[in-house]
């Protein structure tokens, strides 16, 4: 299909287009500019460079000048204390090289910033944009306008950005009468005749803020209804409209956006849409994207670009364990551009190319690509970014005549993301341009064919993150991934899985006691907490005749069990943990209707319950091997553990799945035998273990379920002698009574007990004075309102250093009130009902209590039917309040002004507890304060404080939120153990074998 | 010096005697015979070697057929239950190879291993051996006769091992006068014809049973006193004696014997003594003792051999961390032996030499020398071991007439250690033996000068164990060494410290708090148990007030001292450590007077207490590195420790320096601040740690020192609100109420308390059927009544496998007899006085119970002043028994009788503690079941129970011994802290830093 000798064509044009740009420079690579020198001295010093596009994000939040200095010193101070020149660049000639005090660098550095920004944005205000889209008209350069924003986190920002457009699309309307049309048309009405002069770029997620990729159809009605106004207005003028790609997760939600907008004004063909080359899924996207506009004969135009989120798309897949939807190797990337533009060519009558990239290689292909298929000159353009690759801009002027300048506009707290961004591409040592201009690479290779790079380099797949693992060991431990809504499949199975679980409701459940099933007579309903009339099942009970019963089986089963092998314990938990992998969705669903809750968190209870499975099943592995001690030869010392007999296991209702599996597994495969009491509000959840590890053929009498009421048979199972261990997972008031009960040693009882408590928690989140909000206000709605506040976890204080205090809070309330509230069932909604009657009541106790002692900045509405309680933020509250020292178990967070940083922390340390916190800071100092000062188990910075994942958050706090032993970490099998030695002397009549490890 | 030709005739020699002797095979390797055989497969499998010699070793005490199939299985099976070949070897010839029962086996190899051990011993019976004797005179050697005897434990031993030399005396007595005179003499009375015909070796340590390297003069003259009745009867027949060299520790005890016997009759001088060239003191030894006899006019004999306890001296050494008194490269033994062999032969006049050896080069050496100093013959004659190297003995006999035949003589049981030491020496791999006539070793090689070969291999010094250390980085922790009494400023030091501390008595010892001195009006005196008249010291007592006030100080001084980074708070400890071991015979001195404690024993108390801290501080340094967790990008999770506030700790009087540092060691270098409660018994100890802390530097108020009365302010320490951490080590009933106390949250408390509590041990040594009754006689009784049975790791309970019962219970009783009791201050004492009054008491009344419940095997006399019990074995006992089940703490031993080895296990865990145990057993499975079922924190094999060593047996047990945490190991220090995770995300704008330690 392709032409054989198109390569050297587009080699040839290449070389051509370098030698007619030759010894010019791009004003970012410029050292006789500060810019220049700053990406130099970037290039020269990645942990500089790091810095750098730190400050420079965070530097407009700087107003006031002492914290402007205080950043430099902690940016850049270092350990010698000394600025780096290329900062104080310009103080010299402005004559204040003698005497660089604070204040001038201030100033020096704030113009050089500024001047930086500026040479990237059109302008600040709508009169500075359109005189200088006016001039680049002039020099014959036709535009694309983005305007610069927040991210948006409430819907009066998207309004307000929405807003934005329209008014900038009035004053285009009127400027655009005063433009002449760019020449090679004869229709003054359009550039090069064909084009609209006016050409807006919009980003969808921008214009609502509730797009989740789980609710898909919301997200995609919502960014609809917003664009449409804008669309409309651009219609209404006559002008072009691009929907901008963000990132991976938001692509199939853009591009049924821009299907259905375009099907709504077919007759408007200027609706433009971005494909992301690097994207793995792009040849897919864009032969369906061709075979629609072909089928429902609506021509579209597609801008192409390589890609501006791989740091972001690798990390956060990496992160969340899923495939990485990029590209990893630059040249398949540059490859599928090649690819994708000739196709778009090919279909240059039901498509218009927007060749979006500053690299000449792939410039020229499309240029003689578009030769060899005689695609017509109106059906393709050009698109470079303003500010940057002058060189190339002006050589596309003079070769193809149709290039467009991609101009970002607004203010500059907004537009340090696009920034940085832009200086972080431009710095990588992959960047184009960076080897075009500032380092001069060798020509013939930057313009070497990409097909041809990856033959030579013989990248076959792409996955080099993935080596091989050693055979007949494990695989390292990797973190189940998390729910990926992007797959239509998963979006899928959700509704099939609850449709599927319904029709199993109200079953009942008999304990499993020794290996068998025992029915009781008394048996108590679980319900649904968003509909308390649908019974999940009925379920038995068990009291002390039963808890005595699972005793004499756990004493039984107990000397084999000890006896297994780690690694036969451990495999155990492995198919345990396949048989959950395997029905992940139907224990999601489970969730989702016994407890309340949401989708992608329901799905994370499984992977987390998986976790701890395949987590423990390793460590114990690892933990059962006995270390040698000392080196002395005559004799041989092995320390290893062993179980400390049985365990009773008393779990919670809000990770009813994991925090049950994580303490339950723990207790299995480090040989104890466990008595299992469920939370009585998710016992249907907690017989899912008796399955999981029915599937696995756990040996009877290790593991027993008797769900029961505490007042019933809680003391009891805590007192009995015969119980060597209980992990507790709850409240704090039950969590001290079961410490306290367990001290006591009983009649029969020759062992103390071990108590594994992990109880409550009154969670800060710090706000810095710098923080990046754009981050921290739906973190901080997550990290509270989640699961309706449900979690230990939660945050439910959020302190806020006073000088971003109303910003930070007016953006807070505002995103609240764009949350949904109704059942968990519907991805829609944020927010769903509390676990049952006593916690709604508990909780609107402090709802009142709240009102007394704060400022209701916000209280939500709530559905009739349901145990839902409103979400609610208060303000005013202060350390000595109830609202700022009980914990609530609900969506109510408390707001407290804190005079400074030193004050926050300190207000964040003043509660009995100590499990989580976080904090919102871009000042180095500040964060490393934090990390020794606020001092709880799990401490965040810069995201929220809730969902800590196996191995790498191990789980837990101290003071009176628990005693200290961390789940999911490398410590927590011990405590299930006690460790032995046996010392053998091996010497016998003077003679001793030599030792392997003879030192 | 040395002639320069030397050598090269000394290697013509050689070579000659290899001609002469070419084509001979020793039967040792010789493999037409079992014993040859047996050897070749050793040779070539180091792990049957091993086997097959532990199996030599238990052979004779399997009489019954079962128990020796039983052996031969669990020795030989292996995993394929395959009998190696050679083990049947004359089955088959005996017409049984189709059909190899276990009878049939046992007949064979009982008959092998007989038939071998017959080669080496010269008669079981003294008609026996005076026949073989007889023989191999007619054959022209003359003999020298050792009796072989079980490891001496009690003196009914030492003196059956004296009446059976004063036996075998008078036989030989009566035979000599039968015997002609070897060749080469006039006088028909004397071997050629200076030689008296009757030579016997005595060993001394088996005429003594207390020997102890710490009483010196005690094991000289108690020795002698037996051996002086062997030496007069030699005398009056007219014989030599020479007196038999054992292990280094004996050494210089053994030549002053020889000198005093010497000096006794000065004019019989037909006294030899052995002196052995791989120790480094031999050549000073040499010197002095020629020096002596040179002086005294006294001559003497000296038969010098290489040394046959190399393993063992090399291993003892650096199990006790001292230096190697052995050379670790044989070429410098052989250089050695030469040397001296020279030296003794230039000081022919006073000196007869027998050269033992059956190394050809040593022995044309010898010869060599001897010409060339032109040294009279009856001045030197050549000695080698009955049954071994019977070509060298022929070669010897041909050349140089002078040969004698080292005999042993008796009963197999107690042969079999020497057997096996003949076995090992004979088939290990620098043997010269076995290089000449297993290995065909080039004879060159052979017969090169040892001095040469140290050239060679340019061996200048001789410590290859000792490597570089990384510099900058603490070297690997090492046990600080047991007190070494073979040095006499060892031996010397104890003396003059307690006499220095003496003049210190009396003193006032205020608290310490806040780093001041703090006098209270109430003072309590500290007495010397062993003389209650004499006052240690007044020491001021802490009441609620103090305890307040320790608590601010501690308090204030918490958060600089968390701060502080591990290595620094780690310094500390390690200025403390060398504070100690600049004090250590003072600190040890203080605990012989304060609590009682017999030399070695105070001595440990102080290495320990320094092993703690440098082991502590070492593991600070590990666990104070953070610890980065998974190795997702984005993110940097790190794990790290926090120290838990402030920690009371409480401690026993029994470790008073081991204890309470190792408790408070490691409460400060986890950076808690603490208040220590020394006990009441040993507060003047206690106080050492304010001084030793002192030396260091510690900041003031992170350690306080506030002895007081429990019943004053025991539960107001422990329930004080801002405890957070106890660590307590003591008796059960104490340590259950501080268990039951701390878990109650007292109002104000923002914690759950931690208790670190090792408490009590009822601990039980098993001696099974086919224990080695040598090692476990003198190791129950150390384990027993070493520092009065006050030990929570005593064995207080001995579990005897029927079979065995009366055998090891007579030995063990009349063991105990020779035990003295008095005074720890003079080491001749084993036993000491209790801690005090009450004490004595409690144990009084056990012993009435005991005298009830069972049956007084012994129960020892005591001094009248002082608080002494007497060392008591009570028999009969039974688990039902308050004597097998309640903590007695002092020198009283149940004896109990079991059915066999399962119901011996049975019983070890038949109480409600698990501290310590032991077994000594040699069947390998028994062995193993004991690993798995005797279910102690510390289990020991084959050795004693006591006297863990910090690194090398982490110490403390379970049930209601302790709470599992295991001082001295790898897990401690964890409970003194609580972990923290502080996870950053490290993305901004999309964009993350790369991670050093990306996967």
């Amino acid at each position: 299909m392709k032409n054989p000798d198109l390569n050297a064509r587009i080699e040839a044009r290449g070389k051509d287009f370098f030698q007619s740009i030759a010894g010019e420079t791009p004003s970012l690579f410029n050292k006789d500019r500060w810019v220049g020198k700053v990406m130099d001295w970037c290039m020269k010093n990645p942990d500089f460079r790091v810095q750098m596009f730190r400050f420079v994000d965070v530097f407009p939040y700087l107003t006031a000048g002492e914290q402007l200095t205080r950043h430099i010193r902690e940016y850049f101070g270092g350990k010698d204390q000394e600025i780096p020149a290329v900062l104080k660049w310009g103080a010299k000639s402005s004559g204040f090289a003698g005497a660089i005090g604070g204040t001038i660098i201030n100033k020096v550095l704030r113009h050089n910033i500024e001047e930086m920004a500026g040479q990237f944005i059109i302008g600040e205000t709508t009169a500075e944009a359109l005189k200088n889209l006016t001039r680049l008209r002039q020099k014959g350069f036709a535009f694309v306008v983005d305007v610069l924003g927040e991210a948006t986190v409430n819907e009066e920002e998207a309004e307000q950005y929405v807003a934005t457009y329209l008014d900038l699309l009035d004053s285009l309307k009127g400027a655009q009468l005063d433009w002449p049309a760019l020449v090679g048309g004869d229709d003054d009405e359009l550039d090069w005749g064909h084009a609209p002069k006016v050409n807006v770029s919009v980003k969808p997620t921008a214009c609502y803020s509730q797009a989740r990729p789980q609710d898909f159809e919301g997200s995609v009605t919502g960014i609809l209804a917003w664009l449409n106004r804008i669309y409309e207005k651009v219609i209404a003028l006559g002008g072009f409209m691009c929907i901008d790609m963000e990132s991976h997760q938001y692509k199939d939600i853009t591009l049924e956006v821009f299907r259905r907008l375009r099907q709504k004004h077919p007759d408007h063909p200027h609706l433009g849409v971005v494909l992301q080359a690097y994207l793995k899924e792009t040849d897919h996207d864009l032969a369906a994207l061709l075979g629609w506009a072909g089928e429902n004969q609506l021509p579209i135009s597609i801008r192409l670009v390589k890609g501006a989120y791989w740091d972001y798309e690798t990390v956060k897949a990496r992160q969340n364990g899923w495939e990485i939807p990029v590209y990893t190797l630059k040249a398949k990337t540059d490859a599928a551009f090649e690819r994708q533009a000739r196709m778009i060519l090919e279909n240059h009558q039901s498509c218009h190319l927007a060749c979006g990239s500053h690299n000449v290689r792939s410039i020229a292909a499309v240029m003689e690509t578009a030769l060899d298929l005689k695609v017509p000159e109106d059906r393709y353009e050009f698109q470079v970014l303003y500010g940057m690759a002058e060189p190339v801009r002006q050589g596309l002027l003079k070769v193809a005549g149709r290039i467009r300048l991609y101009c970002p506009y607004g203010k500059m707290v907004p537009g340090m993301a696009y920034l940085v961004r832009r200086l972080l591409e431009n710095t990588s040592n992959e960047s184009f341009l960076r080897q075009s201009f500032a380092e001069e690479a060798d020509i013939a290779r930057l313009l070497e064919d990409p097909e041809e790079v990856l033959r030579r380099v013989g990248a076959g797949g792409d996955s080099p993150t993935e080596g091989p693992e050693d055979s007949g060991r494990l695989p390292r431990f990797e973190n189940e991934p998390a729910a990926d809504f992007t797959k239509p499949g998963q979006r899928a199975a959700f509704p099939e899985a609850i449709a599927g679980v319904r029709k199993r409701l109200g079953q009942t459940y008999p304990l499993f006691i020794g290996g068998q099933n025992v029915e009781t007579g008394h048996r108590i309903p679980s319900i649904n907490p968003a509909d308390p009339a649908e019974v999940i099942g009925q379920v038995c009970q068990a009291a002390p005749p039963e808890v005595d019963r699972a005793i004499v089986a756990a004493r039984n089963a107990f000397p084999a069990w000890r006896e297994a092998a780690p690694g036969r314990r451990a495999a155990y938990l492995l198919k345990a943990a396949a048989a959950a992998r395997e029905r992940i969705f139907e224990l999601s669903a489970w969730q989702i209707l016994e407890i309340g809750k949401q989708w992608e968190q329901a799905y994370a209870d499984v992977t987390e319950a998986i976790d701890f499975m395949e987590y423990y099943a390793r460590e114990m592995i690892r933990l059962g091997t006995p270390q040698q001690m000392g080196s002395a030869p005559g004799e041989d010392n092995r320390y290893f553990y062993e179980p400390k007999g049985i365990a009773a296991v008393i779990s919670p209702w809000n990770f009813p799945l994991a925090i049950s599996c994580g303490m339950v597994s723990a207790a299995l495969v480090t040989g104890n035998c466990v008595l299992f009491k469920p939370s009585g509000l998710t016992p249907v959840i907690g017989h899912g273990l008796v399955e999981l590890f029915g599937e696995a053929g756990l040996p009877a009498g290790v593991f027993n379920y008797i769900p029961g009421q505490s007042s019933a048979m809680g003391d009891y199972l805590v007192e009995h002698p015969d119980i060597g261990l209980i992990a507790f997972t709850g409240s704090m008031e039950v969590g001290l009574r079961i410490v306290e009960k367990a001290a006591r040693v009983q009649p029969g009882q020759h062992h103390v007990k071990k108590v594994i408590a992990e109880m409550g928690g009154k969670n800060a989140i710090i706000i810095d004075d710098d923080a990046d909000l754009d981050e921290a206000v739906p973190e901080v709605l997550y990290s509270a309102f989640g699961f309706q506040g449900q979690k230990c976890s939660a945050c439910s204080r959020v302190i806020v250093v006073d000088g971003i205090h109303d910003q930070f809070v007016d953006r807070l309330v505002k995103a609240a009130r764009a949350l949904k509230i109704g059942p968990a069932e519907d991805p829609a909604n944020f927010l769903g009902p509390v676990a049952d009657g006593n916690q709604q009541k508990k909780i609107r106790r402090y709802l009142e209590i709240a009102a007394k002692e704060g400022e209701i900045h916000y209280s939500s509405q709530v559905p009739n039917q349901g145990y839902y309680v409103p979400l609610t933020i208060v303000g005013g509250i202060t350390p000595e309040h109830r609202i700022a020292q009980q914990e609530i178990f609900g969506p109510l967070l408390a707001v407290m002004r804190a005079r400074d940083f030193d004050q926050a922390i300190e207000w964040a340390n003043a509660t009995r507890f100590a499990l989580t916190g976080a904090v919102f800071s871009r000042s180095p100092e500040h964060l490393e304060r934090a990390r020794r000062e606020f001092r709880v188990g799990n401490l965040y910075l810069n995201r929220n404080c809730v969902g800590a994942l196996v191995e790498r958050q191990p789980f837990g706090g101290g003071r009176l939120s628990g005693t200290g032993t961390k789940t999911g970490g490398p410590d927590y099998l011990r405590h299930f153990m006690d460790p032995r030695v046996v010392s053998e002397n091996t010497m016998r009549r003077g003679f001793a074998p030599s030792q392997e490890n003879e030192g």
